[in-house]
Parts: structure tokens; sequence; C-alpha cells
């Protein structure tokens, strides 16, 4: 279990957002990850909501512009937000894409040349990092659940779809709902699995293809959209194929579209209070 | 009147997050402010509260960082939020120091060269930026107050205290209470006034100096102040000696010390509810 350093720390509503770094072994490098502590936590154990961000994010998006830390001081919840990526590995071309590479893991271990040895956030956000945060952190290891924005929608849904029982319940913010079928799932698959559409490895990657085949304890997700996102517009998010694969499977998947609303933290702001009552609903049952 | 031109616009709380840049005569410079318009103006006018940010801010920090929204929305007020100084103008030394010249307007109108033509930071907040607001906006403009952080704490209390009556209530978090007395005070005082602070002038624009000769309608102050802001242990703030003044003169003025909080908008954002709730009691009165 690798060291942690505090990075900042800062009191608000009554707890203490904190940014931590740590060596990943998943990455090979440096990673920060933010972490809220309500107060409730200095009582107790408490339950864990880890939040997945979007394309160029690091961990302080979600810590400055959510708002997330009222309600889970409320909730007497624990937020992690971990970065987005590996950093400053000097592979060729990792900071060539705002889309692809720094900033732009995609939630995915890569299997390609030269991603497979650190682009492995998938590993890093199911495994190392919940181990971590469990040893030192006053955290219910059997009570966690996952949400996220974006690319961290998708990240998000992929890690409980792929792990039945792992999390008590997932959301998303305009997730990528079918990357196999979007510009930039096509890009991340390419470039970390190889391949075309027709590489079978894709659809382990997909939330649609993993709705279509979930096997598992009951999973109540809540995906919020605005109708005013222009990379719905693009293409880029296609819920409604989620929605469709969620039905057909008997997963109950409440898909809210949210009129005037964009793709923004504005639009996160404005309804995570909704998610954080989702989540500790199935936290505290 | 100047013509405004939409920068940004997202939803948010039901309401609207809007940005928009103008040609200010007051600064000189084209300027950018921020302005949340809660659902209720649809309907018909409402009060506006005025936000003033601290040093090396920009109209964005407010928008982006305080959650203000979500209070604004719930009490369908207005929040407007100027930036912090006049830009780009090409003043030698004015981008040389983070705490003189730009993003340091200090609410002041200079009288020095070569200050004095463009950084009248006071009158833009107290009379160009109002009147433009009332006139594009749906304003209540005999429903006005205002409120700052830091620099902008300073601002919010002198605009109030130099115009008995134009707002109808005044809070302030971590102001720097009693410039005069303050390095970052003196130096602005100095570099904007000229002289040290035997210059008579410095008194005109010190919270503390004004407070002891208030004459005017009934203001009842709100200051918040985190106990482990490092800035208040570093002599910059002195909010003692504002409530000293208040006390003396008869001014009702409530200044609480937060256990554990520092300078930043995590402790802005904890906070900022009961200070929207503060203002709507004089704003709907």
């Amino acid at each position: 279990m690798s060291d942690i350093i505090e990075v900042s720390s800062n009191k608000i509503f009554g707890g203490w957002q904190k940014v931590y770094s740590h060596e990943s072994y998943e990455l090979g490098c440096r990673m920060n990850f933010g972490i809220f502590l309500p107060s409730q936590a200095e009582e107790s154990p408490v339950p864990v909501i880890y939040w997945l961000s979007g394309l160029t994010c690091t961990e302080t998006n979600f810590v400055q512009k959510a708002g997330a830390q009222k309600y889970a001081s409320e909730q007497g919840v624990v937020l992690v937000a971990p970065d987005t990526s590996p950093r400053n590995l000097n592979i060729p071309e990792e900071d060539k894409d705002w889309d692809f590479g720094t900033g732009a893991g995609f939630y995915i271990d890569a299997t390609t040349e030269p991603w497979k040895r650190n682009y492995r956030m998938y590993s890093y956000v199911t495994k190392e990092l919940p181990a971590l945060i469990n040893d030192k952190f006053p955290i219910l290891s059997d009570k966690q659940s996952i949400m996220g924005h974006s690319m961290g929608g998708h990240g998000a849904l992929i890690c409980a779809l792929k792990n039945p029982g792992l999390y008590k319940t997932v959301s998303a913010f305009a997730p990528i709902s079918n990357p196999i079928s979007s510009p930039w799932g096509r890009k991340a698959l390419s470039g970390y699995l190889g391949g075309t559409e027709t590489n079978a490895l894709w659809k382990d990657w997909d939330a649609t293809e993993l709705a279509k085949k979930y096997n598992g304890p009951p999973l109540d997700i809540l995906v919020d959209q605005g109708k005013e996102d222009r990379f719905l517009k693009d293409g880029q998010l296609l819920p409604e194929n989620l929605l469709s694969a969620a039905k057909d499977a008997g997963l109950p998947l409440v898909l809210r579209f949210q009129e005037g609303y964009d793709h923004s933290y504005f639009f996160i702001s404005t309804f995570i209070e909704d998610h954080i009552k989702h989540h500790v609903k199935y936290l505290k049952s």
C-alpha cells in the first residue's frame, strides 16, 4: 500500500475537502485524488461515493465546481474524485489530442503499445484506489457506489456493470453511453484496444453492450441528460441506446432529459443533490 | 448606455448564469460581468445583490465556485459579479504585482498617475454598472445590496458606508476591514491615492474609518471570518478594528469567527446561503 501525501486541505460544510497524491502501481506514475470527508466520518466509518470526471478534467473540477460537499455533508458520505488519466509519462503523443491520452484515460485497461503499461484507469478506479481509500480513511468498504460525467459517466457505468454487487448503485450525467457508436468512443477504443468495432474486445468497455448481458444483483441506474447539450446533438452520448438496452435486459434505468441544460458543471451542480440522495438510498439500506 | 454582448449562457437551478461584456466609460476598457437570473425574473422584476471578488479574481471565480445560484434561485434574486479591475490597458507595471494593478482595483477611484484615468472601480461598481444592469435586466432598482470577499469585502463595505440608503444591506467574507493598517491596503492606497497614511484621502476608502462617521439609515452588517485564514493571522484583514468602530458608532455588525475555515471559496460556499438570506431579509421588506 503506497503512502499518501496531503496536497491541500480546506474545511467546507463542517467537513474537510482534501487532495492527496500517491504513487500508483497500476498507472506507473504519481496521481492526485480529491476526497471529501464529512464530519460524521470523525465518529465512525461512513459509505463512499466515487466520482469519475470527463475529458480534460483533473481531480479539481468536481471538487471546485459541483457543489457536492453540501449534500455529502448532510448525508454523511465520503466523496472520492480521482484524476482522469495517468500523468507525465513522456509517452510520445500522450499530449497531442485533448480527447485521447492525457486527461482522457476513458477508464479502460489498454491492451496496445505504447499505452498498455500505464493506461489502466479501470483497474486503478475499481481496485487500487478503493483499496487505498479503505485502508487510509474511515470507510464502510461494503458500502460504495459510483457516479460520473460524460467520459466519467461511461466509466461509472462500465465499472458497475462489469462488477455485479461491487457498487450499490450507479448514476451518470450525460454519459458516453455507447462508445462503440460515438466518435470520442471509437477514437479511444481504437487507440487503447486496437482495431475497429469488429474487435470483440470493444464490447467489454461499452455500457450499452454490457447492460444487455448484465447478470447480477438489482442495479438502479439514474441518468441525467441536458437537452441543450451540444455533445448529445453531435451523437457523442447516445443515452437512448443505453435506455433501450437496459429496458430489454430488465435493468431499471431512469433517463431524465433536462430542458435547457447543457454539458457543463452548471448542469451537474443543479442535479447533484438528486444523485447523492439516489446513492444514499442504496448505501444506507 | 453601452451595448452588452453575451459571452456565455448556462442554465443552472432553473435560472440562467450568463457572462456579458461591455465598453466601460469609467474604466476606459472592455469589461466582463457575470449575472445570474433566477426564473422568477422571467415573470417580474426582482432584487439584485452585487458581489465583489478578491485579489487576482475575475468575474468567473464567484460564478463557478461559490454555489450561490442555488440560493439566489430559491430566493428569487439576481446576482451580479463584476471583474476586479480594468483590463489590458498597457499601463506600465499594471501586471507587475498580483496585489496591485490588474486584478487588484481595490474598488477605489484613483487620483494618481498613471492610474487615475482608468482605475475607477468605485464609480464603476456603484454607478456605471448598476445603471447598465437596471437598464438591461428586470431589476427592482431600489432593492439592491452588496457583498464581497477579501478585497471585495472591503469594496462592499465602503460602497455601502459611503452611500447611505443606496444598498439595503451589506455583508462580507474575510474583508480587508481596515486597509490603512494592512500591508495590502497600504500598498493599494499609496499607489492609487499617493502618499502615506497621513494622506487624509486614505480615510475615505477605509471601512473602519467610514464606520466611525456613518450617518444614514440603519445598516445591518454581517461579516464571516475563518479562524484559520492565514491572511487574518498576517494582519491583512483586521475585522476586530471594524467591529470596534461599528460598536462605537452604534452600527449593528455581527462578526462571526468560523472555526477551522480558511480564506478560500470552500469557506465562502459554506456560508453563502446565510449571507443571501441576510440580504433577502432587507431586499424583500
